[in-house]
């Protein structure tokens, strides 16, 4: 299953807001509509985002109203501005589009042909080198999980999320055809339940046993003992190794610490932002409030209420056991994390 | 507003399960009714779910089948058996069918007539006493509140969920009155969504500001500094203040101590089980699967996927600030807990 394809000119992508109910393919040579599967979640999962940014870039500059390469990167900087301005927590958006205006800029002085296949084969690297992460990132975490273990996992950081097998969900999947993963807990993760619509299905299809839960049953589980490791993906990952993700990660952190659950990031360095020194200076993005008011379309709360709704939040380093990443294992205090790293931007 | 009222041989109860949405209320004379009422949680919340039973029992012996004493001790085991088997973890339910099998032996051997005025004048007595058990915990509750304080529960453990006008969010509609609490954050709290369908609710009936949050929002919502009390309600108190609450309330008592946040619990001395020595002690009900994988009716996951649904989960007593009962605030290490005071057994 491939979350997103770039197929000769047209990129196809499942619509994960239909999911588990139904599997919807969109084809799409438009880079607005790229952009809004993007900031509606069609689209979702901070390396998914990142391909399907470099791919809407690259849908820019193949249009048939571009007729030279100035035309092309007026185009592209257009194109790369609205699709930056999607969704603001997840770097890898950044980063990709980064790259795809530095491989334009570097083709600027050849012909339009020239250029819009340097900025396709860079758009088709990123997502190649993203499937490389996972599953580099899924063997390195996997081999941190004990013999017969049960993970809890928080979203949905899979191959729904990613251009690969995963983030955190590859080193379970991973974990499990080794045999060291025979349960799965999932969060259902409100408000879009990422966690009992993507993940459970993810690991149905796999075959692999998932057990569902409310967010906040997390804290009776962890205290039973019925959990060795928690597993997160991420969405933003400053410098000093805090760790923005997926609003709920941060009480599973603080709870695995209390019941001494190793928790684990598994993420790809395109996550890390080394501008950021700290988990403050991370934007946190407020989701619409009708995604909490309301619930598969009817409205659950009375009028006049106000609501409370990051989509993210932050995890402070301290509370993080390891950062798994496609280049090794990264463990506090992370001073690595600050200094550039082969494929990390 | 009234969750609850005994009209001469009637007890009429508004549906919960279908607020905020609609009010209905509903009259019936038959026990099972009431019984079905629990066990559906039309009628919910530890202190309701005592005065309920107690009503129900109560219509058991006015049935016009019950024709003499021996009668009425035969139907009202079985009613009180009934009762009983609705829900096992808020001791309010026993602790009030308890009274009311004790009012009937002592005046088993006067007249049928006596028989049934006794055992309705306890359940009225029930009532009342909650009435004002509720009164006195508000105002114990909010002279513990700072000034100009922003206040998070979880839950719902309001008018509806007692005779009067509720524990924790007596606490807080108090609070308000008095100018202390400026606003209220409401979790959610999934699965049955009691905060977002009806603490929101009661609080915009009363004027107060909410702000509706999903329950893993919280751990952010702590770490920002913008809450200065967590206050919840109780299904079942160990004698070493252990609290047994709506599943959720042991991540937040977790966070508000990582925070320095104070969590008071707030709940009339009938929920302590002075049989319990700890938490570990207090039966903790499982509900139905259904209401993790379906919302609003419509299934949210893959079929094939198991679940983890407990409906409670404990506090350990280490992470309690406070709790609040009518007779008095009691602090770590809770060793008057142990110990009968008058009106709670």
């Amino acid at each position: 299953m491939q979350a997103i394809v770039w197929n000769n000119g047209v990129v196809s992508f499942l619509d994960q807001t239909l999911l588990p109910h139904e599997e919807r393919t969109c084809d799409t040579a438009d880079y607005r509509v790229v952009a809004e599967a993007i900031s509606s979640l069609r689209i979702r999962g901070a390396p998914a985002i990142g391909i399907a940014a470099a791919y809407g870039a690259a849908l820019s500059i193949l249009s048939p109203h571009v007729s030279d390469v100035a035309g092309a990167l007026k185009e592209l900087e257009e194109s790369a501005g609205i699709l930056a301005a999607t969704r603001p927590t997840a770097v890898n958006l950044f980063h990709a589009l980064d790259r795809i205006r530095r491989a334009a800029a570097g083709a600027a002085g050849g012909s339009l042909n020239a250029l819009r296949e340097r900025v396709v084969a860079e758009a088709l690297s990123i997502h190649q080198e993203d499937i490389a992460s996972c599953l580099s990132i899924a063997r390195r975490g996997a081999a941190l999980l004990p013999a017969e273990c049960a993970v809890l996992t928080h979203c949905n950081a899979g191959a729904l999320a990613t251009g690969g097998m995963g983030t955190a969900l590859g080193v379970i999947v991973e974990g499990y055809r080794q045999g060291k993963v025979r349960k799965v807990f999932a969060d259902e993760t409100r408000p879009l339940l990422q966690g009992a619509r993507l993940t459970a299905w993810e690991l149905r299809r796999a075959g692999i046993p998932v057990a569902l839960l409310t967010d906040s049953s997390a804290g009776s589980l962890l205290a039973s003992g019925a959990v060795q490791a928690v597993i997160v993906g991420a969405d933003r990952i400053a410098r000093n190794g805090d760790v923005a993700n997926k609003v709920g990660t941060y009480p599973l952190a603080v709870l695995a610490r209390r019941h001494s659950v190793p928790f684990y990031v598994a993420a790809p360095l395109s996550t890390i932002d080394r501008t950021a020194r700290s988990g403050s200076e991370i934007p946190i993005e407020e989701r619409n409030p009708l995604e909490v008011l309301e619930l598969a379309g009817k409205r659950i709360a009375p009028e006049g209420v106000d609501v409370y709704a990051p989509a993210f939040d932050v995890t402070p380093n301290e509370l993080v056991t390891a950062i798994v990443t496609e280049e090794g294992v990264y463990r506090p205090p992370f001073s690595e994390l600050g200094t550039p790293v082969a494929g990390g931007e």
